[in-house]
């Protein structure tokens, strides 16, 4: 299975673009759309999500993740293999929060470069390349070099800050877990502790610990955003009682 | 082949954290995204829309169906069979106009809780196995109760108001097959018949029997959401002269 | 392989109609979603889109192209083979600079008409069809008539405007392969040109030729659409040196 996680936007033809050589090149492969509206321009934001989500798909996925402003600048290209998952990207600091925390990481960076690599898209002509190779089982040791470490790595620890924000207008962060009897509160507000929307009053705010394992902020049947003015990177403050 | 039918958001990443679960519990199975902006939080449109789409899938086909602003909340989960199709979703009035309306409806109750079921996405942890069950020819009877009616149930007649509005700005009712000479306003504005775009003015507005049958608004070239000010649960008033 | 190229937005339940179609008719055939968001009603600007990127996919490639505001009146239905690829789609246009730009074109006008054709959606009811039975490798040869030319033709030639906004606001021209050393202006500014993005400051705006060959107008982690003004049907200034 390979996995798109990438800020290409939804609506825009780049997705098709990396799905037709992924087609040439993994023939049968599943091929999933998990976000294409990763924060533009926010490998920070993109690498706590992708931690996240990783961690619901099963051993042997292959992620082609791609958050990517300095496309065609001498920055490296990098697979990771953490956790059991393989990971193909910029190395921007996308894939390091997920390789700090598995203890099992791998790491190669690219050496190889197709012919006729546009300078905008290796999305399409480099990492849907590699991405293929791996998920069709044929490791593509020959296009790799194995490195120690990335040359930019984030925290692998939480991170207090808004990292996405949903179309209901639901605003996830990128601290996991939180006791319910923690205090939560952004955009100068405190927010209660709900399981779910359906337990508070319509319009009210909350928190809760998302389907990822991510402490997100909500409006019951409303929207968090606007009413909060809460947008990606906005402060989270959070305080454990114990 | 399983149809997803939901207000999770085009943009979003939760069909894709139901269609890994879709490919893990379902194999090779067809899984087709009808529609993922039904308007949220609002079953009663939802239901319509479900009930009109449902006629143009084949018999034996699978659908996927959630808007569920009470996910999480004691609110009872089902599967209906009705016209030879099968839908699975929360018992909130979403499947109750599709049920209503064939005969041959029978209704289940889901009595099975999965393991680690979250209290804010049960379109990926409960309705997705049930739905992959019954896709795989296999009827979980094992987890279901069969039930004589739902909790909610919508009026399985028209609904004399819109219920979505799609990206050109038309704007969809819940009125089926209208004749021609009827009178159809909305927005204070009464509206001429046209068979398509085409046949009135650039700008204009006009009414016509849409491509599932339902009574829809438009403007040739142009947006009848933003020339009336037409949004989701505004009512239409349709006379009929015989 | 079917590829999608329409103008039925990536939010609306339009895909999935033409989806189900294709499903039933060419079962198992890939079908990939290229872009569903070009420019409304507007089939000049998807013509010069679609003739650049059919280049990217392979021979046999069957591509349903559907932006189609005259559907319902009586403008033709047609099919065209060129450069090995194939095209099904309204007689507007829409498929003529592909034609026009390839020696080896093709032409067919569709004269079937399917039982229960809408007045409104010739995508799903009859091009989904048409496009079927060519992927399936049936040409369908009695419900076609060979045609020396389209009703419409655009020219072939180069189309000096914005053609596409993508989201994150970079404006792609219908302009191709412009020399490093051309002077390009748009909105009464001049661009300088730059290999890709992060050659450029944040926010400073630039030309670069993209990735399928066209004239694209950026800003550096910003929207040129926005800085600029730029919209669809911009006219760009192009002026070769030599």
């Amino acid at each position: 299975m390979i996995v798109l996680f990438t800020d290409f936007g939804a609506r825009d033809p780049y997705v098709g673009q990396v799905k037709v050589r992924l087609a040439e090149r993994a023939p049968g492969q599943l091929v999933l759309d998990l976000l294409h509206e990763v924060p533009d321009f926010n490998p920070h934001a993109g690498a706590h999500l992708l931690a996240a989500f990783a961690l619901g798909f099963p051993p042997g996925s292959v992620f082609l993740a791609v958050v990517d402003p300095g496309v065609g600048t001498p920055r490296d290209a990098v697979v990771a293999m953490a956790g059991g998952r393989w990971f193909v990207g910029p190395d921007n600091g996308l894939l390091s929060v997920v390789a700090a925390r598995h203890a099992d990481a791998r790491l190669w960076r690219i050496t190889w470069q197709p012919e006729g690599l546009s300078a905008t898209f290796h999305g399409r002509d480099l990492f849907a390349v590699i991405a293929a190779d791996i998920a069709r089982g044929e490791f593509p040791a020959d296009k790799l070099s194995a490195v120690d470490r990335l040359n930019v790595e984030f925290d692998g620890g939480d991170l207090a800050r808004v990292i996405f924000v949903d179309h209901y207008g639901n605003a996830w962060t990128g601290v996991r877990r939180v006791p319910q009897d923690a205090r939560v509160s952004a955009a100068g507000k405190l927010f209660k502790h709900s399981e779910s929307f359906g337990f508070v009053g319509k319009g009210e705010g909350f928190w809760f610990n998302n389907s990822i394992g991510l402490l997100e902020l909500a409006v019951n049947r409303g929207s968090a955003a606007a009413s909060f003015g809460l947008k990606v990177g906005d402060l989270v403050q959070v305080q454990r009682l114990n």
